[in-house]
């Protein structure tokens, strides 16, 4: 393969720009050209694209966002648009992409590899919802921002006797809230594989306000069966002696100058996608496998539940004493 | 004067923590005795004190929060909560009061002169509301925190062509929205103080987009005219080309290590306070006008309000092409 | 004035960036030209410019450095450099220049404007070394930079029962190490301004032991007459009790994304800049005096010494108790 | 067993906090006392110890250092320290011991073993130098704070056109050095276990400035053969086109507030160390391999040396274009 392209999908995340830096550089060492497609599927069928060197990837491994920006374009669906794709990518030469992004930006990555073109996938995206990866690049970066604004949290909770709920994002998968929770030293985890009622949870913060904590913080996820307000509203009409707030973090979880192990990874997993290319082996997803690169069927990437480990949840209740 | 109490009240600041070792400290410096009252008024009526040696405040300069706790207590309007107050503040000998907080804080501090008892205040409260201090201290943290989050949301707006609309704290007061929107370098700002409409601010929006930026950042007061929800559906319906999207920052502004500036500014003011007691100056407010620390009458700080300088305004929107 | 340049000269600071902004935007909202000259008196000299409109600087206010980089360039003394300056800004019709840097920089500013061509300095240098301005844009970042590496160190420090050095920036002003020992609550301050010798220091060192100070820290200007070897081989010697390290923060007290003050002020500086420019105004430098942006002649700006307010180190002794 | 005891050796580390919490409460947990050492091995020896319950350890997750305190002690090789250290915990009741820290302070939890005193080993040191872990806790928060001092250091880089020389801590190992600057973008990297010319890296920093780059990073580990100093001088005098210049980050690696990645990582390993303890086995260090903990023969752990992956080492030269 003499030439690839590169574009990014879904949602944003921090891992993105240090992905493409890598896929760039690593397919320039093995001699190969590489062209960048702007606003991913949108830009792919929509002709906006340009030819990227080792220069124009230069700074950017610690740029949150992604130079190549992202759109949502659920309009790739149709066969005509991915017709136009491939002719997009075949009249410049193209002849295989590396695509960075979520479970739905792979999906669309494997309807171009059955349509005959040569596609890798990278899971870059703060949902960690990627079958074939243990982590996505981007999620780390994002438990770290969640931590700075609950730390920040905590002091005022402390200073005020407080029972604070925090919702992350994560629609899908509690991972975030789950992983963010246990980091944070929160009392509470509310996710979506595991329901608690509204009673169960006030008792346990009822036990916590015996047990003299000062403060009380429950971390929520968006996909979580039991609302942010709706539990705020329950604990405040129980009066167990804390003031109870809400605050939604948003998108400020997806944005900010990726970690050290962001950038790490998603050095490995971009060189990787470029090495697979340039080897001529696609309709892979490569991710991180215990400490070492695996290279996953796409099909079997984008068809498998990410299951979460149930193990730590059941840590971090151990922990809440 | 041999012996003086510190207090927090109301929302708590990140410089409330430098002020209560400053007051401390200083006091101790005079060789005067320090009781600390702690979770504010509630403390002094229901006699929750303790005293606080040099020892007591080391560590904290850089903790946020503070350490005396904090409550809001409406009933101490009532003159038997405050003749309680000086009741327990005599029998422990306690001769004069530094009282750290906003605005209802220092009309409790009025209060307790009022009916004889040596108060000094000292302003520190994100709100920025006290007038007789350019600044309060806790502020300059709190717009940090602001440019932290707007920093990471400009990340995101950038990759996927966004408005949005971020809302900070501010009930009574543009204070925070403007200078976080100055320094957030934001599109627009919507304050208490200076009155928009839909159009006008669709209209600027759509120059905006027109004049090519990427993205477009507006910083909404909690307690502007418009709230960011209805400015979002409006902008939304005009369809002008960006995605819009809200984040609504909340207490993660209250929370965080003090910056530089506050924790020199709650040094000197805390310092002057515990000077004034010494000297038997009270029912004064320190506050920093310029670059001295100033006492104003407490009478005069509790019942002007604090206006905000709209060249600054002028001077965002100056910015804003 | 129809056409104005800015350049950036000396050492970088947080505060340039958004300086160079805050020109070219108000510039532009007289209805002015902008050219930007990069490197420096170096760039000037050399004919290195380019036009900027206000896309160019968009995205900056958050950036570290200067776009327009930075040089020293001691040949600008020479008359024949400046008149080949003169006449290249002559060529491209650059009217009047807006010189953005520290001390040494300024110097250069009035050579130009003692030629007869425009000037108007804006103080922009961590240093904080330049008359006229109570504070430079990008000194309230460096020292926040300061309390980051501090809180840090102290963290080692407390787990190790140790007194630390702690090397700041400042050859010739105590500005950096006092401000920022102030706010990182350090025990000890040595600063060119005011002397100590070793035996004081060890005495101090000893009582913060004697008072069970589970660690000290002290923070020593650069430009002290006492290097941190020399105090901590001394104290060392001394066996008083505790482990003792150095630090020497170096370069990464120049860097960073401007703090929320500092671009605030840089903005403010910018502006009245572009707008004494605008004016025909010119042989000032614009600086923050209190809280109002006033303009002294560039002859004393640079003639005058910017002394160190005094006070504030007796007020960190008071503190360290 | 029913009371076990936990101590921090060595150079403190970020993971050190969140390894005493998951340890005290997972213990707590299961039915057993904890009491705390204080100071390490000297404070085994010294009879230095108190009681930890739940509270105890409560809001020190996102502390830096070690609230037990740590401190080097050498004399812990004798036979009749480690007597005396038996029969302290013995008289206390401590049946078994978790052990905190790097290879230094595995060797001394090995000999107590070998006493025939119950012990496990937690790795937590930020110079991953421990066998049967991949990655210690704390590595991933130095990680971290290596790359906020490369970022501020590449912004005045780039304003300069410089060469900057980053010496980071390793004196036997390469780790931080080599993931840091992978993470940092450098351009090249120096480590005990990849000798490079002085001529070698001359001619690397000239096809840099050929290829146009702005500024080179170079991150020396403190180990490497060559020093920083010795490299700069060598490149000032080629006059290759860059300035160069020299940062030590020292002691700031050590502290702050631990990342997400260690907070969860110190919590499983404490956690695991607390479950071995209760089961009765023992003898043991707990380590993260892949993405499992896993446990080692506490012999084995202290006698292998921990080798770097040099693929990692390609990597970074390959980015490096």
């Amino acid at each position: 393969m003499r030439h690839i392209g590169v574009l990014t999908g879904g949602g944003d995340s921090p891992g993105m720009n240090p992905c493409i830096r890598a896929v760039v550089r690593q397919a320039i060492g093995y001699g190969m050209a590489v062209t960048g497609i702007r606003r991913g599927y949108a830009g792919l069928v929509e002709n906006d694209m340009q030819p990227l060197d080792a220069r124009s990837v230069g700074g950017i491994i610690q740029q949150g966002g992604t130079i190549l920006k992202s759109q949502r374009f659920p309009e790739f669906d149709r066969p005509e648009a991915q017709r136009q794709a491939l002719r997009n990518l075949n009249q410049r030469g193209v002849e295989g992409l590396a695509v960075i992004g979520g479970n739905g930006t792979m999906k669309g990555a494997l309807a171009l590899e059955r349509q005959g073109f040569p596609v890798v996938g990278i899971p870059a995206t703060i949902d960690n919802d990627v079958y074939g990866t243990d982590i996505a690049a981007g999620v780390d970066t994002a438990l770290n921002t969640i931590l700075l604004a609950a730390d920040r949290i905590r002091d005022t909770a402390s200073s005020h006797q407080r029972a604070f709920l925090i919702e992350v994002m994560g629609r899908a998968s509690g991972y975030l809230a789950l992983y963010g929770g246990l980091a944070a030293g929160a009392e509470l985890i509310l996710i979506p594989e595991q329901e608690l009622g509204l009673e169960e949870i006030a008792q346990d913060v009822e036990r916590a306000y015996v047990r003299g904590k000062a403060f009380v913080i429950i971390i929520v996820a968006e996909g979580a069966k039991l609302k942010a307000q709706e539990v705020a509203d329950y604990l405040e009409a129980q009066n167990i002696g804390y003031e109870v707030r809400i605050s939604i973090l948003g998108h400020i979880q997806r944005g900010g100058c990726a970690s050290a192990f962001d950038r790490i990874l998603a050095t490995r997993l971009g060189t990787a996608a470029a090495r697979l290319l340039h080897q001529g082996e696609h309709g892979k997803l490569v991710g991180l496998v215990g400490n070492q690169v695996r290279a996953t069927d796409l099909e079997e990437a984008t068809s498998r539940p990410k299951p979460l480990d149930m193990e730590v949840y059941a840590l971090a209740r151990a922990m809440a004493i």
